[in-house]
C-alpha cells in the first residue's frame, strides 16, 4: 500500500456500469464492468448493485479503508436514475461542475456524489448532455490547461459539438447521427439495399466519399438524400456494403453541415476511438477543417478523478 | 348492361391490391381489395391471385365478356414484382406512359399491361417513382388539361415533389418524411418522449407550430433538431402528444425547406387526403405558398382508366 488517498470512480450510463478503484496519481488499482444501467435498474436497485461491486472491487481492503469517496457520472444522475443531479446551465465552468454534484444518502457508509449534466435552456433549440461534461473535464485536465478554448466534437449515438471558452462550456449542440445510422440501416426501406453489409465503414471507400459529396458539396438535405440511397440500389445495382458506407458518409456530412452552417472553425478537437475518428477526420477534411484526435476511452475516468480530487483533496495536495 | 367497353384496373403495391371493374365512362361496376402485395407474393403467385380476384369481381359476366383488358400499376411492375416494367426516363410525357407499359404473358386469356415507373438517372441525386406516375396521369385527366404545368406535391411514406411542364414530368424528388416519422416515434429515443401519444396530428397545435418554426423560421437541420425534441421533454416537461405534433411539424418543415431551397413556387397542387393535406397546407402557408388540395383516392383509378383507354380505345371513342 502506498498510503495514497483512494477514490472510487463510476461511469453509470443507460445500459452499462464501469467502476474503478483509483489512486490520487491516476493509477487504476482495480476495475469492474457490468451490463447494469438506467434502462434495467429501478431507483432501489442502485445501492445494492453498488454494494456488490464495491465488495468485489475493494475486497478486504474496503473494510479497513476510511470512508469510501465515490464519484459518479452519467444517467444514474437523471430523473429516471438513482438520484437526480440537476443540469448546470450555460455558460458552465468545467472545473466548477463538482460544486453542483449532488450528495446521495446511503447505507454503505460512503460519501457518494453524482455529477450534474449541462443544459441549454433555450426553447428555440434546447439541448442536454449528461456524461460528456465529465469527459470534457477529463480533456481539460489531460490537456494541462483547464482554461482552454476551442470546438470539441464527440461523435457517437448522439454526437455532441461543444464550444469551450476559457474552460467554460458556452454552447453545444447534439446530432442523432449514430442513432439514425442504426435505425435507418436496420428498420427503414434502406435495409433492403444494405442487406447483411459488413460491419465497419471505410472512409476511403467510394460509397463513403459519395455520401460526403452529396451532403457537403451538393448540400442535399437529409430527408431527400436518404431516398437517393434507395434509388442508387435500384438504378445502379450498388452493393450493400457501398450503400452502408454511403449512408454513413451522408449522415456524417449532414451532421457537420447542419451544425456548423457557415461558421467553420479552422480546427476541432475530436474525442473518439480510432475507427469513428477516421470517418469524422475524412469528413472534416473535405471542409479543410483540421481534426486533432484524442482517444475517448480514458477521459471519463480522468474527469471523475479530477472532480473527486476537487471535492476531497488528497493528503499530498492538502499540504 | 350498357354494352360499354369494360376495363379492369389494378393498383398493386407493396402490401395491398385494389382492383376495379370499370366502364369506359369512369363508373365502377365492382371493386375488391386484398392485403396481397409485393412483400408477400412471389413471382408465381401473381397470376393465381389475379385469377381469383377476376372470378369474384366479374362472376359469370367474366365468362361471356370479350378478352379482359387489364391495366396494372405499382410495385407489381418492379424487379421483385410480377414482371419488371422498366422506368421511363425524364422528361416523361404522362400521356405517353402507356406506350412504355409492358405486356404480360398469361394463361387467363387476358391482355395484361403493367405501367412503367419514372426514374431520375443522375448519380448526384438519383430518384425513382412507381405508382405515382399513374396518379399524375389521373390528375392530368381530371384537370381537363393534359398539357398542364406546375409543382405537384404527393405527401406520404415517401413524399414526391414533381415538376410538370406541358404534361411532361421534367424533374422530381422524394423525401422519406412519413417513414422517418414512423421510425422515430416507434424506434428512436424519442419514443420515450412520445409514449402512447394519440393518433393524428393537429396542424393548429402548439407542438406542430413549434416544429414548423424550428425547421422553417430557424432552419435548424434535421439531425440536431431531432435531439432538441428529446431535450424539450427533459427540460420543459412537454407532453407526449405535443412531442408527436412537434416531430411531425419539424419533419414536414424540413422536407419543404430541403426540397425547395430558395426556389419557391407561388402555389403547389397537393395530392393528399384531408388530414395530411391540412398539415402540409399549414406548413406551406408559413412560406406563403398556396396549396390547392386534390383528394388522392380516385386519382390512381382515373390514371389507370386513362392509360387503358389509350391502349384499347372504347367503341364510342373509336368511331
Amino acid at each position: 500500500m502506498s498510503g495514497q488517498t483512494q477514490y472510487i470512480c463510476v461511469d453509470w450510463g443507460t445500459s452499462n456500469l464501469r467502476i474503478w478503484l483509483m489512486q490520487a496519481d491516476g493509477s487504476v488499482v482495480a476495475e469492474r464492468r457490468a451490463a447494469e444501467g438506467m434502462q434495467t435498474l429501478s431507483r432501489e436497485d442502485y445501492e445494492p448493485a453498488l454494494r456488490r461491486h464495491l465488495a468485489s472491487l475493494c475486497g478486504s481492503e474496503h473494510a479497513r479503508a476510511e470512508r469510501p469517496k465515490i464519484m459518479i457520472c452519467g444517467m444514474a444522475g437523471s430523473r429516471q436514475g438513482w438520484r437526480e443531479a440537476p443540469y448546470a446551465d450555460l455558460p458552465a465552468s468545467l472545473s466548477g461542475l463538482n460544486e453542483k454534484a449532488v450528495s446521495v444518502d446511503n447505507r454503505l457508509g460512503a460519501d457518494i456524489r453524482i455529477m450534474p449534466g449541462i443544459a441549454r435552456r433555450d426553447s428555440a433549440r434546447p439541448d442536454v448532455m449528461r456524461g460528456e461534461e465529465t469527459q470534457l473535464l477529463g480533456l481539460a485536465t489531460a490537456s494541462g490547461d483547464e482554461a482552454f478554448s476551442g470546438t470539441v466534437l464527440m461523435p457517437g449515438t448522439h454526437s455532441k459539438w461543444v464550444e469551450i471558452v476559457n474552460g467554460r462550456v458556452t454552447d453545444f449542440s447534439t446530432a442523432m447521427t449514430g442513432e439514425l445510422f442504426a435505425l435507418l440501416s436496420q428498420h427503414s426501406i434502406l435495409r433492403h439495399s444494405i442487406g447483411g453489409a459488413k460491419p465497419g465503414v471505410d472512409p476511403q471507400s467510394e460509397g463513403f466519399q459519395c455520401g460526403l459529396e452529396r451532403a457537403i458539396d451538393r448540400d442535399i438535405g437529409l430527408s431527400r438524400g436518404l431516398f437517393a440511397l434507395r434509388a442508387d440500389g435500384l438504378l445502379f445495382d450498388i452493393a450493400g456494403d457501398e450503400t452502408a458506407d454511403a449512408l454513413s458518409g451522408f449522415l456524417i456530412g449532414r451532421e457537420i453541415m447542419d451544425t456548423l452552417g457557415r461558421q467553420r472553425p479552422d480546427s476541432v478537437t475530436l474525442v473518439a476511438d480510432e475507427a469513428v475518428g477516421g470517418l469524422y477526420s475524412a469528413a472534416l477534411g473535405k471542409l479543410s477543417i483540421k481534426a486533432e484526435l484524442i482517444e475517448a476511452s480514458a477521459l471519463t475516468r480522468a474527469g471523475l478523478l479530477r472532480a473527486a480530487k476537487m471535492i476531497w483533496p488528497c493528503d499530498k495536495e492538502r499540504n
